[in-house]
């Protein structure tokens, strides 16, 4: 005897999600008992609606309840600069930075040949397809400074300047506000590196 | 422009759980977005379930699916001790420590006039009421070592104490492979205090 079965299942439930472990889970699973029934009910509503509603951009492949989505649809955004990103979170983070007012392309993940994921899973023929138009004068490449992301960035690069196109990679470099001596010396090298005239 | 109104109902439901903020609920948001479609739904449904099914049980007040639940109904276990605890969850960790084959009594909640939790919102009539029953010969005292857990124990304690039953109150003390030099002062002090005869 320990949890209810139904306790057991909710506990489960939460268990399988990332970073949220059984004991976690327990808590969350009491926290809702004891709550009114109003907070299960939104999660729960929330959770249905969320697989119901939300879908990819024809467009863009970023996440949308419309298509095209809200910023392909937007006639006020630049459409010949197309940013690429891997996820919709990073096209959110983007966004939130409000430092770009054109369009985005979401590859909804990146390279990695050793987890089996090529050129095709990725899609890169719609961005291909996308950018060589005739409207995109510039492609720039944000997917992370990871592995996976910079091989990406690598590949796609190679292949848009293939077909005349202008493509740029965001900036990598201290942070703002950041202190010479508490950055880690990986990105310190790389900003001396990239540094540029003024 | 950030999420879709379904991805931000979602995330707006995470973040009322505790310890849950906006990062990690929209990093919850995503992954379900990613996942397979039952993973989602497998949640929602034990949302449901959880505020459908798991009651209170009517004798000892912990949680369950049946009325008496499983551990009021074995006639296995001791009619005439019960463990007082503060919360389903407690009862639940006694249980799991295998120590005990008695029954219980959640109360609920502890003693605490500073936020105006008195006697009767934990129902403590109900207590003394199933103790004097004549069956019950023991009553272990297992609400925490908080302020809180400390007064309801010892008002619980003097309550029973004047209607002649035997009360006792679980130990404090060094956990089973503590070591001194790590222990906290307060708990060592104590288990000075409490120290036993060998």
């Amino acid at each position: 005897m320990a949890y209810t079965p139904s306790m057991t299942r909710l506990i489960q439930a939460f268990s399988k999600l990332p970073g949220i472990g059984e004991k976690t889970a327990a808590r969350l699973a009491f926290h809702l008992l004891r709550a009114e029934r109003g907070v299960a009910d939104d999660l729960a509503n929330a959770l249905r609606a969320l697989k119901d509603q939300t879908r990819l951009c024809g467009t863009c492949h970023g996440l949308t309840e419309t298509d095209p989505c809200v910023i392909c649809a937007n006639g006020e955004r630049a459409p010949d600069v197309i940013c690429v990103v891997e996820e919709p979170a990073d096209l959110i983070a983007i966004e939130r930075s409000r430092g770009f007012r054109g369009r985005y392309h979401v590859l909804q993940g990146a390279l990695s040949p050793l987890d089996g994921v090529g050129p095709r899973d990725i899609h890169l023929d719609r961005l291909v397809k996308r950018a060589a138009d005739g409207t995109v004068r510039e492609v720039i490449l944000a997917t992370n400074f990871t592995v996976e992301g910079e091989a990406t960035a690598h590949y796609v690069g190679e292949l848009l300047r293939q077909r005349g196109l202008k493509v740029t990679r965001i900036a990598r470099g201290l942070p703002v506000g950041g202190e010479l001596e508490h950055v880690d010396s990986g990105t310190l090298a790389q900003a001396v590196v990239e540094r540029r005239e003024v």
